[in-house]
């Protein structure tokens, strides 16, 4: 690559080489899901213009949008002060990046009495969406 | 306290007994900081409405703006899908998140030559905030 990889080495990973990362809506602001890169998926995300995430689950690097579709591209790339966050903007093909088929992960609402609601719509049922 | 903790039992605490957060600014929709709660922050925040976090570093609770004045008001509250992952919507306080004295922590931008470039103003001096 021509790059320098020295952007690279200033994120502070953490103690199993990952650094978290908040995706939020270019275009609209909303937060749609939070994951985790190692250096490689950092490296390969801006170098694709595609996120790429490490599934912390699978252990290994997960193309978002590689069964759904619901790719997204990246607009923007910030880190935080500490150097240990990375914030992604994005556009989000097909408006749903949760795979409960919902705009955003964070469909669920505290309310004063105590509980979670979810308060948001599921835009396009799963079974359709991974099939 | 009146409320059930229910809710609180719902989070998925990691092996920390943490759980990542996500500020917010309400009225703007721009990412504010990323921090981490453990179960007494979240109750504490949810029952003061203002932001509680835990210091990772000096391990105990931290009353964000309990020297800068920076402190936050509480919104809203969301948890992701998997139920590990909490979305704080704010009012900042003094419009300034960051202990550079910048509005938001996400102040330093990729650039497609390979480089972290700071892109916000500080806004305030942090040594007026912090004497």
């Amino acid at each position: 690559m021509s790059t320098s990889t020295k952007w690279l080495n200033e994120v502070k990973w953490d103690e199993n080489g990952l650094v978290p990362v908040i995706a939020q809506e270019a275009s609209t602001g909303d937060v749609l899901m939070f994951a985790w890169m190692n250096r490689e998926a950092l490296q390969r995300t801006a170098e694709t213009g595609n996120a790429i995430y490490w599934s912390r689950s699978r252990r290994k690097l997960w193309h978002k949008g590689e069964e759904s579709g619901h790719v997204q591209k990246v607009v923007e790339l910030r880190i935080d002060c500490d150097n240990d966050v990375v914030l992604m903007k994005v556009e989000q093909v097909g408006g749903i990046a949760c795979h409960t088929g919902r705009h955003s992960c964070f469909f669920q609402k505290y309310l004063a009495d105590g509980r979670w609601e979810t308060v948001e719509p599921v835009l396009k049922d799963p079974k359709d969406i991974y099939s």
